[in-house]
């Protein structure tokens, strides 16, 4: 336990038990050393809640006064939901503080460190930046641009295809590959599908695993309110379902939206663009709802509108050894692509290989880049000359 | 090097040095291990040479009494372009032979072992059994089918598509993908297209990397005898190109191919299939040449003839972090597949990361299993019970 990248990469698992709880806030993990044992470790459990330096401080029962503090973001030096953690830091003689990344939001970015730098505390910052960015990418996004962060969850074979010419598709992945595509559910704060989607398939959109359910926002693009309250959306947590239907003939539905409202599920009047809602407009919605961490699992249409209008952030490609040829269902729609200059290129790519089935996963932007960029700038201004 | 998987899996390295110069025989490696230490290594260098068990022994400089014989494939006990092996191992006292996987010939299939066997050589079969049948791949399928190995190579986007909506595809993979193909290019007999692909690229169909280049058999489809003797392929080593075209109208097309064959490229007349070259010809014509290994870089069409045709055995997939949507080229044409039961499962798959790309490689059949299982039964067949 003596090598800080292995401490920080415990505070980013620690971290991530939060994830799917801290709506607009990041999640944090922290651990606390003292002569090179742990007596303390804490993570940010729920919006609102205590930050996982305070957590981490809590959970200590020996004498914090000279220990090492790690945390994956950089403490807050400012008032939020809760009182700024470096004043506690300092006040609790905390001896150095090992920070994984800065935080990108400018009330602190930096500021946190100075504080803790002009009240004697040693910091060192950029362990496991990778990692601990990784993490909060949506919080990064929400920060820069108050949008959801969206990624895109697309099962296809090896040729590119989610469905057959029927538009059969079950299952084209196998059953590790759809357990994964559960887990990155329970750990969204809502997942998005279109009406298309809903009527073909007539998915639950909850998560689930062995022995449990998850429920995260049920989110559907329903531009002229077709949904049947039938669906198995409704039939369990429908008050977690959220559906965006056009404004331009919203009155004209008060009947149906008052049907839908009944199961305790929200209609929302949105904007139309082109030929669907206005995705802007749906983010909007979401931010006010604190529903950042967005997984997308809609047909090629829905993907790909997100993809055009530079709201997708991420992708999930799970991939099968399988192929049915060109009558199969694309799994992305036009892109108005003509030339191969056009075409979109995804970062940081990485494969993983599951039982039978393998899943890439890709950045449309890489919001860890910036968060390490700003660490770096961070620490050089600090740096002593 | 005391341990028999490895030092198999050296005599499978040494194999891969013959590949794409055996014709119809297959690639083999032998190891000569005396107390403990190697003596002698050999490979099988082309067709009509000495085997790999020949070369190994007369690499031999020291005592070959008693010694150790490793080989990736059983020994041959009868009489081909050379000798039985199993004489010459018996005659140099050789004391145990270590076979990798028995060999599918069937005039062999077992008669090798049995004959060690007889003669008082100790003889273990199993080792590296995976790799010691995955190098034999197309000589199994020759063995089993009188036909080619067809690999199908393909260079698609996340999405699977090959081109963009206007043709261009330079370059959806990268240099590093490129040069991995031009590698298997080198170690294949012939490189197969169509008149499509040579109309729109133009290729060379040469492998091609530092300061070398190679010149497998340059295999090109061309039912209607489109193709112009002003193309790349005939630029260099004409003589390596062998064009099939329609029989049907083979008379009409005197003076062209006259002008074709003029360059020392062979025409070869062809029956009709659906709307192509009946494969089954095709394949007869080349293994009458010893063209065995056959990669295919077709479009979309090729690629599902083989597949619809069932003749494909096996692909590389390099996949680029890239996406081009709905408009982009498909890398397979239609496969007349209705439904999701109706999918095409390649077996075996495995990925290997390249510098931004990815390479899958899948089987339609695999033929290593067929090979694996057969060494199963001649084992069960030769121990005591």
């Amino acid at each position: 336990m003596a090598d800080p990248h292995e401490i920080m990469l415990e505070c980013v698992n620690l971290a991530l038990a939060g994830k799917g709880h801290t709506k607009t806030n990041p999640v944090v993990g922290a651990i606390i050393v003292q002569n090179g044992r742990v007596i303390g470790r804490g993570f940010h459990k729920s919006f609102g809640g205590d930050h996982a330096e305070i957590e981490a401080i809590n959970d200590c029962e020996e004498e914090i006064n000279g220990s090492d503090l790690y945390v994956t973001l950089e403490p807050c030096s400012h008032f939020g939901k809760t009182p700024p953690c470096v004043e506690t830091i300092v006040k609790k003689g905390i001896k150095r503080v090992f920070v994984g990344v800065v935080d990108p939001n400018p009330v602190n970015a930096g500021n946190g460190i100075e504080y803790l730098l002009k009240n004697g505390v040693e910091v060192y910052v950029g362990f496991a930046e990778k990692a601990c960015a990784e993490i909060i990418e949506e919080f990064a996004k929400y920060i820069y641009k108050k949008q959801p962060f969206y990624s895109l969850k697309i099962a296809q074979t090896l040729d590119g295809k989610i469905a057959a010419k029927d538009g059969s598709s079950r299952w084209i992945t196998d059953e590790t590959s759809r357990q994964h595509a559960h887990y990155i559910r329970s750990v969204s704060d809502g997942i998005l599908t279109g009406i298309g989607t809903v009527q073909a398939d007539d998915p639950a959109l909850s998560a689930r695993f062995l022995g449990l359910k998850k429920y995260p926002y049920k989110i559907i693009l329903d531009s002229s309110l077709k949904i049947s309250t039938e669906r198995e959306v409704f039939a369990e947590k429908p008050e977690k379902c959220i559906i965006f239907t056009s404004r331009s003939n919203f009155d004209e539905k008060t009947a149906k939206i008052d049907n839908i409202r009944k199961t305790g599920a929200e209609v929302v009047p949105c904007n139309k663009l082109n030929d669907g809602l206005d995705l802007q407009n749906v983010s909007d919605e979401l931010v006010k709802r604190g529903v950042l961490n967005v997984l997308v699992e809609g047909g090629g249409k829905i993907h790909a509108s997100f993809i055009k209008e530079g709201m997708a952030d991420k992708a999930y490609v799970f991939i099968a050894g399988k192929i049915l040829g060109a009558e199969g269902i694309d799994s992305l729609a036009s892109l108005n692509i003509n030339n191969i200059e056009g075409c979109k290129t995804l970062s940081d790519l990485n494969v993983t290989r599951l039982k039978n089935d393998f899943l890439f996963t890709g950045k449309f932007y890489d919001y860890a880049k910036d968060i390490i960029n700003l660490t770096e700038r961070v620490r050089n201004r600090c740096s002593p000359e």
